[in-house]
C-alpha cells in the first residue's frame, strides 16, 4: 500500500482543465523537437524575465472543495429585498431561459459571431433584441449591444460629440436627477474627450452655456416622470443632441424617447429578466435616429441574404467599428453583452407585448398604491411617478431600521428621502410589509385593500404611450413553456460553441469554462444582490473580490487591482486613465503622446484616443517585433510630450519579443508608463509576469485567460493590475465608494464590474494552484508550436521567436494562395466551417493571414482533426493551383455548404456532394450543419435591415 | 385603473404548462365541432362519473412562490454527512455530467429508445452501461437497466426460479447478511410467487433443504468480504443457482462474480455518480452468463447494422419482454432508470479504468486507515472488508450522539454495533474527525498520520480481481472536460427529444416538463440525503411526502396512498399485492383469478401473474369496450375465486366507456376487487376520479401524467391510491417504517421510492392548482379530439365513445394499407422521422395501428405541424396505391433517409433527395437528422451483440 495521502489525493482538476495528458504531451514535445517542456520554454520565453519562484497562491483545492468553500461564501451574503432602483431591480428568470441558456454551453460558451454562417442562432436572437429596442424606444436603430447604462450614456455623449460637438467649444450637459453612477462615468469620460460639462437642473438651465448634447433621465432617478418635449425642442433650437437615459419597462406604457423628440435613447436592459448580479453582467442598450447609424458605437447585426438568396443575419456595419478606424472611433467597445441581450430578448419573446404591457402595468398599479398609501399615513411624494417614490416626511434612520430588520432594504438619498422602487417580483404581501413599515413609523396602520381601487395612477394621461410594439411573430408566437424551449434549442442548434469542437482563435483564448467554474453564477446569493446593497450585507463578496484582487496581483506581478473595469476596451481604457491621471497629480497634464506598434489591436489606439491621447505609430521589425530603433527614435522625438506605450505581450505576433524589458526602459527613461494589453496574458501566467519586467498598468480579460465564457460575444471582464504609483489612481464609485480625490474617476456603473461573473475565475485559479497554471500556459505554449510546426509546410508561419518558437499562437500566411489559386482568407475560414471547425482570427494582426490559438484545454486528437482539416483544405487548394479544380467554382469558394444545398435538383460542381459536406471521416460522425450558404456581405451593407424583417421575406 | 389584485396577480403557470391559448382552443373546439369545452367534455366523459365539485386543492402558485416554498422545505432538510452504507453512499456527480445530462432537457425529456434511428445518443450510453457492467461483473451479458438493487435481487430469483425452480417445491435462499430491504423485497415477491424462502447465514446452511438459487450480498451488509467460491460450488452441486449482489465500486479491485463462480451479479450503480436522492431514482444492474439471456428481465440494448451496414444500436431481445409475452413473462417491468443509467456509464466514460480503479484504492485505503485506528483504539472489527466497517466495543449511544454533533450518520445496527461506510467523497480531514469521535469515546487519540502507512488492508490478496476492465477506447478517450462535454453533445445531438418537437405517444403521455419543476431535484437538500437518514433530519421531505400524499389522494378520490413503488409496473404489482393480502386477510387467500381485458397492456398480465394470480381474459366487443357479457359470465364462473379486474381507464382504446361503473359493480358483487391501471390518468385528472366510480386501488404514472420526464425510459414513480380498506395492508419498509403486520411487504428497496424526483408531481400541482389541472385535461381531450377529426378522412379513427367522442388518445388504422400500398404501420413510423416527428406508439393495443396522444401542452401550430405530416405521408401512399410510386422503393420504405444518404454517388429512387429530407417547409427550418438509417431488427437478433464492439467494426 502506497501512503494513505497519495490514496487520498483526489484527482486534480488541472488533469479536467488541461486537454494534453501525459502522453500527448511527450507526443507532441517529440513532434516540436525538444527533449522536455523546460526546454521549449526556456527557448521560447526570454531568460531574463522568467519567473524564478513559483507563484504565491494557495495549494490547488478540489472542484468538490473549491465549490464548497465558496458555497460557504456565498452564504455570508445575504439576500434582502431590493428596494433601492437606481436602474438595478430585481426580476424574474423565466426558468426555461435560466436553464436553456445561461447555465447551457451551448449558448455560453461561443465566440463572438464574426463567421456569421455558423451563428444564426444568436444572431436572430441579437436581431430581436435590436428589434425590441427600436419597438420600446421609437427609434429607427439600435446596437446589440452596450456594457451599462452608465457608459451607454457616455456613448451617447461621444456620438453627440462627435455629430455636433467635435472641434468646438461646446458643452455637455448632465441633469442631476440621472443615477449617480451615469454622472460619474460621463464626467469621467468628458473630462479625459476635453468635454467641458454642466451639471444641473434641466428645467433652471438658461441655455446661457452653449451645449453639444445633454442626457436626462426618464423616470428620474428619484422616480418622477415628467414631459421633457419643450426641453428638448429648446436644446434642439440651441444645435444639441439630446439623450434620454430610459428605464425600459417603463416604456411599455410610457410615451417612447422617439415621440418625446430625444435624439437617444440608452438604458439597462436587466429588468428583462436577468439577475442583478451585484451589479452585472447586463446587456445595455443604445437606439437614435437612421442617420446616425454609423457614428453609433458597438455591434450591430442586420439582416443580408445567403449565396442562395435566403435571409441570412450577419454583424453589419463594422467599418463603424474600432477595429478598422483605430483611434478615429467614437468608441473603444470591442467585446459587448451578447449572452444577456440573449436573455432580455429571449424574456420578451417568453412574454410578448401583452404580457410585457401586463407587467409594467402590474408595477405601474402597485407603486400607485404604495403611493396613495404613503400620502394617507403622511408622507409626502411626487405626483408623477412609474415605479419609484421618493418618500419625505418620516423618520428615515428607523424607517431604513425597519426595512433591515424585515430584510429589505430602501435607497438611502439622504436624511429626509428615501427611496423605493417597485419591481416586477413585488407581491401584495410585499406591499403590504411596506405599508407596515411606513404606518408603523407613523403609528398608523393602512392596507393595500383600503387603497386599491382609490389610488390616482402616477403616470398622467399625456404620458401614455399608444404605439404598439413587439408586433413582430417571433414576439407573438412561443408563449408556452414548450415552444420557448423550441425555440431556444432551434437556435442554439444554428450556432457551433465549444461544445462541438475546438475553437482556435488567436488573441481570444478560447479555453475550456469548466462547468464547477459556472455553476455559482446562477446561485441567488450572488444573482439577486443589489450593486448598492450595505455592506454588511455583501462580506462573501467582499471577502471573494479582495481575495481575487490578491490572487490576480501575484499573478500579474502588480501592487493593486481594480475590478471595475467590464470588459477588455474597459480596462484598457481604464489603464490609460491612471496613467493620465497619475501623471496630471505629478503636473504633467501635457503628457498626451501615445504609442502603439502598428502590430497592434484597433481597439488600443481607440482608448488611447477616447482617454485623449495621441496616438504615434511605431513600426514594426520583419519579424513582427517593435523596431527598437523607430520606438527609440519616437520616444526621443515626443520625449516631453510622451504619455505612454500601449504593448501587447507577447506580441499580437504570436512571440515573446526578447526586448520587452528595454522596450519597457525606454518609454521609462522619457517620462513615459508603459501599458500593457493583456489579451495575450494566457501566454505568462506562471511563467512570466507583466509587473516584473516593466508594465507600470495591464488590463485582464478574464473571458480568455480566467475562464469566464465568452458567451457568443460577451461578457467580459478587464481588470486591470498596477504598480504602487499608480494605484491612488484607480478607478473609485460615487455610491460605493465614492470620495477618493486622485481617483481617475469612474469607469463602469458597477463598483465591481460584472461582479455575478467573478467566481468563474476565482474557482480557476483556486482550483488550478499555482503549479497547475503554470502547466496550463506551458501546455498552451506546447500546442501551439505544435499546431505550427505541423502547418508550417503547408501553410508557413509568419512570424517566429529567435529560436523559431511561437508563444501561444501563431499566424499563417495565406497571402500568396490569392495568385496561385485565386482563394482568400475568408474562403479558407467558410471551407472550416463544412469540416467541423470554426475558424482562427482571421487578417488580424496582418490581413490575409489566420492566426491560430489552440489553448491547453484541446487534446491532442482535437488538433490533430483540426490539422487534417487544415491540411486537406490546403490540398483542394493544390488542386485550384493545379488547374484540377476551377478557380471560382470549388469547395473553397462554394463553402459552406448547407444540407439544403445537396438536395439542389442540379449538382452542378466539379466535386462530390460527399466532398462537399463530409470531407473526412470525423465529419461524418460530428457533423454540424451551417443553416446558411455563403452571407453577402455587400448586400447587407447596401440594404440595411436591423430589425427582424416581415416573414413574408423569409417566403 | 382595474383592481389591483388583477392587476397583481402575475401569470399563472397554467399557461406556460398548455400549449392552446384562448384563441387556439375556440379554433380547435370549433374545429372538432362543439361550441363549448363543457359540450365536449359531456358528450365525452360519462356523465354519472363527472365530477361534481371542484378538487379541494390550494389555489395555485407561480413558479416563484412554489420555489420558493420548496426552498423552505429543502432547507428544513438536513444534509448530514452519511456513513450509513446499505448501499447508498455519497458520491461526487462530476459537474458535467450534472448540468449537461441530468439537468438538460435535450437528454431528460426523450422517450424510451423504441424508434432507435433517432435515438441513437442514449443508446450508445446504454451500451456504454451494458459493457461496464460486463466488465466489472465478468458476466457475458447485462441488461439496462433495474430500478433497484432490491428489486434486482428479486428478478435474478425470479430468473432462478424459471430456470431451475418452475414446477418444484424448492426453496430460494437469501443469506441474512444482505442487505435488510433486499430481504425484505425478496421475501415479498417469494411469497406472492408461491416460493418458499429460507433465511440464514450461508456457511451455517446445511443443504438439507433443497434450493433452486441463493442470493449472497458481496462484500456483506457488514462489509465483510469474503470469498463464497466454495458455497456456491455446493450450490451448483445442489442445483441452485447463485446471485451475488455486489457493490459494483468494489468490483474495480475485488474478484468478479463470474470469476467467483456465481450465475448472477445483481447491484446499484448510484455509486457510480447518482445522487443518493433520498432513495432513488438509481439504475440498478442484473448480469448474468450468455446462455440465460432469453430470460434476462428489462431492456437489453444490442448492435445491429442499418440499411447502409452501418454499426447501429437498438433494443434487443423484446420478445422476452413482458408486452409480448404477457402472463407467461418473469417479470413485469418496462419502464426502466435509463437517465440514471447513462449518468453511470458517462462516470465510467469520464473517469477511466484507471480513474476508477483509483477511487475504488482511496476507498479502501482510507477504510484500512479508519479501521487501523479503531483497533488501535481498542473498538473490534472484521479483519476483511472493502469500505465498511462494523464496529463492536463501544458505547453505541455515546458515538451516535457524537456523529450527530458532527452532523454525521452512523449506521444504527443494535446496541453493540455501529456500522460506518466510507465512499469517493471522504477526505482525510474527515477521516481524522472519524478517528477522534471514536477517540474521544475511548479517552484516546490518534491521527491518521500515526496509521497512514502501517494499516493492513481489507482485501485480503487472493481476493483482488487481476482482470483488466472498461478497455474499450470510449472509456479510455473522453477524461478532459473538454472531451467528455462533446462526447455529450454529440449523443444528445442524435436524439430526437421534446425540446425538438412533440412526442405523440399513445398512453405514455409526454407533456411539459417544465424548468421550474426540474430545478429542485438537483438541490443537494433532496439529492444528499440517505434513505435511512434519522426522521428528525428529513422533516421537510415528510413534509412534502405527506402533503403529496394527500394531493394525491383528492385527485384521485382514495383515502391512501403508497409512494413506494419506484415504476408503473411495480404500481401494478404493489396494487394487486395489496388486495391479495386484503384477501388474505380476510380468510380468502384462495381468490386467485385476475380479469383482465383482451385490450391490456402487457405489464397487466405480467403483474397479475408475479402476484401469483392467474390470468382469465375478458372479450372487447368492436368498439374496443369490455364485452360486458362476456366480463359476467367470466366473473360468474369464476366468482368463488375471483380476486380482481385489471381495468385501464379511459380504456387503451381511447375511449371513456360507458359502463365503467357497471364493471366495477359486478367484480364487487363477485367479492372481487377493481385495479385500474392508471396510464391514462391524463384523461381524468379534476373530471372524474377512480376512486369515485368503483376502483379500489390504482396506480399513477407520475412521469406520465405528473410531469416527471421520461428520461429516455425512465426513472418513472408509480405509487398507487388505495381505498379505505385497502389501507393497512399499503407496502411497508424493513428499515424506515418496518413492523405493519398487515401490510403486504416491501416492493422497492427504498422506502418511498424514488423520492428525489416527487418535487416534481408536487410542484406540478401545486402551480396547477384545481381549476389548472381540469384545464389542463380538457385540453388533453380537446386536441386529441382535433388530431382525431382531421386525420380520420386520412386514417380512419377505430374507436370512439358513444358521442363519436375520444378521451385524451386515438387510434388511426393503417391496416388496409399494407394490402393496397405495401406500406406497413412501421414504415410510417420511420418515414415521420424524416418529417421531424417521433412516431406515436405503434401497434398497441392493436397490431398495425398508431395511437396518438397529443396531451395538453402542445400548441395549434405544432399539432397542425404534425398533422400536416401525416397527411402528406398518406398522400405518399396513395402515390404507391396509384402505381405513381414503386412498392418497394419509395419514401416509407427507405425512411428514415440520412445526410448521407443524400451524398451518395448515384440516387436511386423515383423521388427527389428534397422530398426524401425536406418534405415540408417547417422541416427545412427544423431539420433534425436521423444519424442512421433503417435499422436491420433481424440481423440484430441473429448476431447478438450486446456490449461496445471493437472500434474496428465502425470501418
Amino acid at each position: 500500500m502506497s501512503t494513505l495521502d497519495s490514496l487520498l489525493s483526489v484527482e486534480s482538476f488541472e488533469s479536467r482543465h488541461i486537454g494534453l495528458n501525459a502522453e500527448q504531451k511527450s507526443e507532441l514535445l517529440k513532434a516540436v523537437g525538444v527533449t522536455s517542456m523546460e526546454a521549449l520554454i526556456s527557448q521560447t520565453i526570454p531568460s531574463g524575465i522568467r519567473l524564478k519562484a513559483a507563484l504565491n497562491l494557495e495549494a490547488p483545492l478540489t472542484e468538490v472543495a473549491a465549490i464548497s468553500r465558496l458555497r460557504d461564501l456565498a452564504n455570508r451574503n445575504q439576500v434582502f429585498r431590493s428596494y433601492i432602483g437606481m436602474g438595478y431591480v430585481d426580476t424574474t428568470v423565466p426558468a426555461v431561459i435560466l436553464r436553456n441558456i445561461l447555465e447551457n454551453p451551448g449558448w455560453y460558451t461561443q465566440y463572438t459571431p464574426y463567421q456569421a454562417e455558423i451563428a444564426q442562432g444568436r444572431l436572430e436572437a441579437l436581431l430581436n433584441f435590436q428589434t425590441m429596442i427600436v419597438d420600446f424606444t421609437g427609434f429607427e436603430i439600435a446596437n446589440a449591444s452596450l456594457l451599462d447604462e452608465s457608459t451607454a450614456a457616455a456613448e451617447a455623449m461621444a456620438m453627440s460629440f462627435a455629430l455636433q460637438g467635435k472641434d468646438s467649444k461646446k458643452a455637455f450637459f448632465i441633469a442631476e436627477d440621472c443615477h449617480p453612477q451615469t454622472i460619474a462615468v460621463v464626467k469621467t469620460r468628458a473630462k479625459y474627450l476635453g468635454v467641458p460639462v454642466v451639471i444641473g437642473k434641466p428645467e433652471e438651465f438658461k441655455w446661457n452655456t452653449p451645449l453639444f448634447g445633454a442626457v436626462l433621465q426618464y423616470p428620474n432617478t428619484f422616480g418622477v416622470v415628467s414631459d421633457p418635449t419643450s426641453w428638448i425642442k429648446a436644446a434642439h433650437d440651441h444645435g444639441a443632441l439630446v439623450t434620454l437615459a430610459c428605464d425600459l419597462m417603463s416604456l411599455a406604457i410610457l410615451k417612447t424617447p422617439a415621440e418625446l423628440g430625444a435624439d437617444f435613447a440608452v438604458g439597462n436592459t436587466q429588468c428583462f429578466g436577468v439577475p442583478m448580479g451585484y451589479g452585472g453582467p447586463h446587456a445595455a442598450f443604445l437606439a437614435t435616429r437612421d442617420a446616425y447609424k454609423r457614428q453609433m458605437p458597438g455591434r450591430i447585426v442586420g439582416v443580408s441574404k445567403d449565396a442562395t438568396g435566403k435571409n441570412a443575419i450577419r454583424l453589419a456595419l463594422q467599418t463603424r467599428e474600432q477595429h478598422i478606424r483605430r483611434d478615429k472611433a467614437t468608441s473603444n467597445i470591442c467585446t459587448a453583452q451578447v449572452l444577456l441581450a440573449i436573455m432580455a430578448s429571449m424574456y420578451a419573446v417568453y412574454h410578448g407585448p401583452k404580457g410585457i404591457r401586463k407587467i409594467a402595468d402590474r408595477i405601474h398599479a402597485a407603486t400607485s398604491v404604495l403611493a396613495e398609501g404613503l400620502r394617507r399615513l403622511g408622507y409626502s411624494v411626487e405626483p408623477a411617478f412609474y415605479n419609484t417614490l421618493t418618500i419625505r416626511g418620516g423618520d428615515s434612520a428607523r424607517l431604513h431600521a425597519a426595512a433591515t430588520e424585515n430584510r429589505m432594504n430602501f435607497r438611502v438619498i439622504n436624511n429626509d428621502s428615501i427611496g423605493v422602487t417597485i419591481d416586477e417580483t413585488t407581491t401584495s404581501v410585499e406591499l403590504e410589509i411596506l405599508l407596515k413599515i411606513f404606518g408603523e413609523a407613523k403609528g398608523k396602520l393602512i392596507t393595500v385593500n383600503e387603497i386599491a381601487g382609490n389610488a390616482p395612477l402616477g403616470v398622467k394621461p399625456s404620458m401614455f404611450r399608444t404605439s404598439p410594439y413587439l408586433t413582430h411573430p417571433v414576439f407573438n408566437s412561443h408563449h408556452s413553456e414548450t415552444e420557448m424551449l423550441r425555440y431556444i434549442t432551434k437556435l442554439q442548434s444554428r450556432d457551433l460553441s465549444l461544445a462541438q469542437s475546438m475553437i482556435p482563435l488567436g488573441s481570444c483564448t478560447m479555453k475550456l469554462n469548466a462547468t464547477s467554474e459556472m455553476l455559482p453564477v446562477t446561485w441567488p446569493e450572488f444573482g439577486r444582490i443589489h450593486p448598492f446593497a450595505p455592506s454588511a450585507q455583501v462580506s462573501g463578496y467582499s471577502a471573494m473580490l479582495t481575495d481575487l484582487e490578491g490572487k490576480l496581483a501575484e499573478i500579474t506581478g502588480f501592487d493593486a487591482i481594480s475590478l471595475q473595469p467590464n470588459a477588455g476596451s474597459q480596462g484598457e481604457y481604464a489603464g490609460l486613465l491612471s496613467i493620465r491621471r497619475y501623471q496630471e497629480a505629478k503636473g504633467e497634464s501635457h503628457r498626451d503622446i501615445c504609442l502603439i506598434p502598428s502590430s497592434a489591436h484597433g481597439t488600443n489606439p481607440a482608448s488611447a484616443s477616447m482617454a485623449g491621447l495621441k496616438v504615434v505609430v511605431v513600426a514594426c521589425d520583419s519579424q513582427g517585433n517593435v523596431d527598437l530603433g523607430d520606438l527609440k527614435a519616437k520616444a526621443e522625438e515626443h520625449s516631453s510630450k510622451l504619455s505612454a506605450l500601449m504593448v501587447t505581450y507577447p506580441s499580437t505576433h504570436g512571440v515573446f519579443e526578447e526586448s520587452i524589458q528595454e522596450i519597457c526602459a525606454v518609454i521609462h527613461r522619457h517620462g513615459g508608463q508603459v501599458y500593457m494589453d493583456g489579451a495575450n496574458m494566457n501566454a505568462q501566467v506562471g511563467l512570466c509576469r507583466p509587473g516584473d519586467f516593466g508594465a507600470d498598468v495591464c488590463h485582464l480579460n478574464l473571458h480568455k485567460t480566467f475562464c469566464i465564457p465568452h458567451g457568443g460575444g460577451g461578457p467580459g471582464m478587464g481588470p486591470i493590475g498596477v504598480k504602487a504609483h499608480l494605484a491612488p489612481h484607480l478607478p473609485d464609485h460615487p455610491v460605493v465608494s465614492g470620495g477618493r480625490p486622485d481617483s481617475l474617476g469612474t469607469i463602469s456603473g458597477a463598483p465591481f464590474g460584472s461582479a455575478s461573473i467573478l467566481p468563474i475565475s476565482y474557482l480557476y485559479i483556486q482550483m488550478m494552484g499555482a503549479e497547475g497554471l503554470k502547466r496550463a500556459t506551458e501546455a498552451a505554449i506546447l500546442s501551439a508550436n505544435y499546431v505550427a510546426k505541423k502547418l508550417d509546410p503547408h501553410f508557413p508561419i509568419l512570424y517566429r521567436g529567435k529560436n523559431g518558437f511561437i508563444a501561444h499562437e501563431c499566424i499563417i500566411d495565406l497571402r500568396p494562395l490569392k495568385e496561385t489559386s485565386g482563394v482568400e482568407v475568408e474562403d479558407v475560414a467558410k471551407r472550416l466551417m463544412d469540416y467541423g471547425f470554426h475558424a482562427p482570427t482571421i487578417s488580424f494582426p496582418v490581413a490575409g493571414t489566420m492566426m491560430i490559438e489552440p489553448t491547453e484545454s484541446e487534446s491532442k486528437p482535437e488538433l490533430d482533426r483540426f490539422l487534417e482539416a487544415m491540411i486537406a483544405i490546403r490540398g483542394e487548394i493544390r488542386e485550384i493551383e493545379s488547374g484540377k479544380m476551377d478557380r471560382k467554382n470549388n469547395p473553397l469558394k462554394n463553402a459552406p455548404h448547407t444540407a439544403e444545398s445537396l438536395v439542389a435538383a442540379s449538382w452542378d460542381h466539379p466535386y462530390t456532394r460527399e466532398k462537399a459536406v463530409f470531407p473526412t471521416a470525423w465529419v461524418r460522425e460530428s457533423k454540424f450543419w451551417p443553416s446558411v450558404a455563403r452571407i453577402d456581405n455587400v448586400y447587407g451593407e447596401r440594404n440595411l435591415v436591423c430589425a427582424c424583417p416581415p416573414i413574408e421575406s423569409y417566403a
